[in-house]
Parts: C-alpha cells; sequence; structure tokens
C-alpha cells in the first residue's frame, strides 16, 4: 500500500493509477481519505468541469466522448466521470461499457472512471465530488461528469458543475424523455442530439415552451443541435460551453457555483458523519433494539430515533 | 387546523381529506407528524403492499390503473402512491396526470397520491413510507407503491414492499430498459407489457438470462405477459401476486420484509434528525463559516464537518 504522500505525488504527476486509487480511497472512507482531500485542498479550482445529463438513450456517451476527443486535440487532459445510479441488466450493455473504457483507456490524455456507488447516504453525489477534485488536483484541464438526469443526487452533481449540459433526441416521447424537472432548471445549454432524426423542431418547439415557462434567469440557455455518431455540432456545442464560461466569468457566477458546490459537500459529508456518529455513540445493540422494536411494532421510528438521538 | 385526535379520527374512518392532509404532515415535518405516527403505529400491518417499477415508458401507470380496478372489483379499498423523483418537463404529461388523478378519484374506494417531495435527505423513501402507514392505518385493503426504477430511494421503497413487480416493455433497447441493478434484484415479478409488440420473445430471453446471472434466491421470480391498455394478464398477474404472498407467509418472507422496511425507516429518519441536531447544535454562524471555508479553500469538506461535529 502506498503511503499518502506517496499516492500525493504521484496524483500530481496525473498517474491514472494512482487517481484510480485515490478515487477508490474516497469511495470506500480510507483511513487515508480525508488526509488526502485535506492535501489536495488548497490547490484546486484550476479545471473547468462540464456536465451532460440526459435521458437513457439520448446518446450522452457518444457525445462525451467526441467533446473528450475535440478537446484533447486541442491538447487538453481530459477527465470523464460517468456517473449512473442505473446499472443496466443485459450483459451486451455493460461489455460495451468496457469496450468504451478499454478504447479511451489507451489514450494517456483522457481518464475515465464510471461512478456507480450505492448505499450510504448521499454517497453517489459526494463520491463523484471527490473525484471531480482528485482529477483537478491530477492536473486535468477539462472533467466532464456525464449523468442519466433522475435522482436528486444526479441533480446536486450537475446544479454545480460550471455548464450543465441537457441532452434531448427527437421522437422519443413525453414520457420516456421526462427529466426531472430540477434539471431543466439549472440546464446552461440545450442539445438536440440525433437531430437528423425526425422530429428535431418539435423538441425545440417543446424545450422553448419549457423555458418560457420557468423561472426567468440571467442566462438564457441556448438549444443545439448535434448527431453525435457523426460529430457534428461538437464544435459549436464547444463554442457555446466556452460562450457559458466567459459569461460566468464576468457575472460572478464562478463564485456562486463554487458557493453551491461547498454547500453540497458539506451536506452530505455531514450526513454521512452524523449518522456514523449517532450510532457508534448508541451502539449496536441499541441500534439493534430500535429497528426490532419499530419491527414488532412496540416502538414507533419517529420515538425509536429520537431515543437514539436523545443521548448523544 | 384539526387537532391530532380529530385527523386520527378521520383518518381511521378513511377519510380522503384527512388522510391527505395527514400525509402532507409527515411530508412536511409538521409538528404533529411524530404524535400521529406513534397513535397510529400500534395499529398497521394490515394492508398488502405491492411495488410495480419500470422504465418511463412501459405502462406502469396503466397497469397499475387496471390492477386497482380489478382489486376494487372485488371489493377492496386501494391505495395508490405514484413515487416520481423525475419531473416531466412537458405540460401535456403533467395534464395527463391530474386527468388520471381526477378520474380515480371520483371513486372513494380508491385513494391515489403523487410523492415528489424533493430536497430533504432521505425524503422521498421516508414520505412514501410514512404515507404507506398512513393509508394502512385508514384501512385500505391493497396499497400499490407506484414508481420509476431508478434512484437508490426508490430501490430502498421498493425493497420492502411485499410483492415488488417489474415492468419491461418489447422494443425499447437496452439502454433505454436499463434498470438499476438493485431493483432487478430485488423483482418478486417480472411483467413484459405491451406484449403485443415485436420483440416480446426477445425481452423474455433477456429476462432470464439475466436471472441466470443473479444471485440465487429461494423464490424464482415467474416472466409474465401483460397488454395492460386491454387489460389483458391482469388477473394471471393478481394470482401470481397471492401465490407470492402465500410463499411469503409460508417462508418467514413478511417478517425478513417487514425487519428491512423497519431498518430503512430507522436509517432514513436518523439521517435526517442526525442533520437538523448537528447543525441546531452548531448554530447558523458555524455552519455559514464552514461552508464559506470550504468555498474559499481555506478549510477542507472533511475537516470542515469534523469542525462541526466535533463539540456536538
Amino acid at each position: 500500500m502506498p503511503t499518502i504522500s506517496d499516492l500525493l505525488e504521484s496524483l500530481r504527476r496525473g498517474d491514472h493509477r494512482a487517481l484510480g486509487r485515490a478515487i477508490t480511497w474516497m469511495e470506500n472512507g480510507h483511513p487515508g481519505a480525508r488526509d488526502l482531500m485535506a492535501k489536495v485542498w488548497p490547490h484546486l479550482g484550476r479545471a473547468s468541469v462540464i456536465g451532460i445529463t440526459g435521458s437513457p438513450g439520448a446518446g450522452k456517451s457518444t457525445l462525451t466522448d467526441q467533446v473528450a476527443r475535440a478537446l484533447r486535440a486541442e491538447g487538453q487532459r481530459i477527465g470523464i466521470l460517468a456517473v449512473d445510479p442505473t446499472s443496466p441488466f443485459s450483459g451486451g450493455a455493460i461489455l460495451g461499457d468496457r469496450i468504451r473504457m478499454q478504447r479511451i483507456a489507451a489514450d494517456p490524455g483522457i481518464f475515465i472512471r464510471s461512478m456507480a456507488t450505492r448505499g450510504a447516504l448521499g454517497g453517489l453525489a459526494r463520491a463523484t465530488q471527490d473525484a471531480i477534485d482528485l482529477l483537478d488536483a491530477a492536473g486535468f484541464d477539462t472533467i466532464i461528469v456525464e449523468t442519466v438526469g433522475v435522482g436528486q443526487d444526479e441533480v446536486d452533481v450537475v446544479s454545480c458543475v460550471q455548464t450543465c449540459c441537457v441532452v434531448l433526441v427527437p421522437g422519443m416521447g413525453d414520457e420516456i424523455q421526462a427529466i426531472k424537472a430540477g434539471i431543466m432548471e439549472v440546464a446552461d445549454l440545450f442539445i438536440i442530439n440525433k437531430s437528423d432524426r425526425e422530429g428535431a423542431d418539435q423538441v425545440e418547439r417543446e424545450i422553448e415552451a419549457m423555458k418560457s415557462l420557468a423561472t426567468v434567469r440571467d442566462w438564457d440557455p441556448p438549444v443545439l443541435r448535434t448527431i453525435a455518431q457523426a460529430g457534428e455540432g461538437v464544435q459549436e456545442l464547444l463554442a457555446q460551453v466556452r460562450n457559458h464560461g466567459a459569461w460566468l466569468r464576468s457575472h460572478g457566477g464562478l463564485a456562486r457555483k463554487a458557493k453551491e458546490r461547498a454547500r453540497l459537500r458539506f451536506e452530505s459529508l455531514l450526513a454521512e458523519a452524523a449518522v456514523r456518529r449517532a450510532k457508534a455513540l448508541a451502539g449496536p445493540e441499541r441500534v439493534a433494539a430500535a429497528i426490532q422494536g419499530i419491527t414488532d411494532r412496540t416502538l414507533d421510528p419517529y420515538s425509536a430515533v429520537q431515543g437514539i438521538l436523545g443521548e448523544v
């Protein structure tokens, strides 16, 4: 096992294995995780962070790969975090994911990691935030966070990236395309992908109608068209991302997003730590007795929790 | 405002308005919420709870309505909780939802409620559990929890219903149909809906392949076909739900699910209460200072949380 300073040194050099290990440390709550984060913390904030979100089947992965390739061609080093609380049930899709990773992994200038931590409260959002910071510390220029726009965790994650792109496709129908309202509200850019399909105009009209209903924001999110499979519209997308970045800098948006991100990190870490602390103070016997009492209906859950926290 | 005992009395009579108000109390953390739950708690555990989960577009709502109608024809009183962390962005879908509710609401033997609480950690799972209990207390015979199978919250919710039905449809493609692996693992029944469409056999083969990869369970989940729009297969579905219920009773499954549900309720309430407590003890100034420190990068988030919890 490497020491924290070994890991830190390899990480700062951009070593992929060290980066992978450091992310795993953060995910698993390794004893060295806190120290590692404390050590990299003062040096962060250099990387650009782009969010790409949308329904399954919208072509997010292909679009992400195209954006990564275009930025790579400019000499940037790119980190990709594929955040997916859903996990496809067919072996085929998982295989496709692996092939994608292997193909990308051949380029030392691109680091890709699938984030699918489960279980811990706020676990996925927290682990993704940690991974963004570690990629930043490792000197990656742009970090792309790709996510299915469904859970609250994901809204939290994309709400504090620099530029949040929401990807839609023609002809999928309202219900399938349903995106969490929270994500629509934080969209900085709408992308109609597979825009050579019939129905692109209708999707655009729907987006405009939805925008007209939403709270007025200082930034009016533009609507772009792409055909990710063919690489069409990718340069325009990047131009709009830069345009939005410039707007953020001139309107105090970066500071606002940094504060929002700090708040999110604080909240999710506090929840994890407060529960751990409360359980440790109560001890496993009292926790088990409380759960048994709820099961037997001799104790209601609200009173059980007050009983556990009462002496904390 | 009604007193707790007024509300309790109307609730026990099955009054829809009282039920709606009680669910809102639990969602919003009304001061009377805890007492209300403590008072109904000893009387619960009578209702059957069925989970219906699947991708957007799988026809869950139609299937839920058909199941509710069939059970209603047997004289049962039915509660429906539509749990949806996603929120469609088109006005059309929202309108459709309202029309559905109005149609169902005309029958006093069916209560329907949309659960979409956001924000609080564990909020949606916790509020749904509370609503199940209140429906149980109000004497509903069967409670159907309908949910898009995507977030961890939803896996938590359906993992402790009595019978969890996972709905798939032919021809949607792997990626769109991707269901969280956790939900596949807790499926008690697979339903191929819209089974008159091309590709039903292929979906069945995929389900069987997936089952063969999964951990062996004592219960082998059957695969059914339905055409919810036409009401086809609904009686067979109900027969299988009863079959699974009988199996649960003869294999200690109800006790196991009750314990799992108790654990979930305890965990989600503990998280909410522990965070509230920690923030109250630290005070708003120290919380704000911690978040500012993280924003300014003078304080890393892990140390900030330790600082807040240190004195608790």
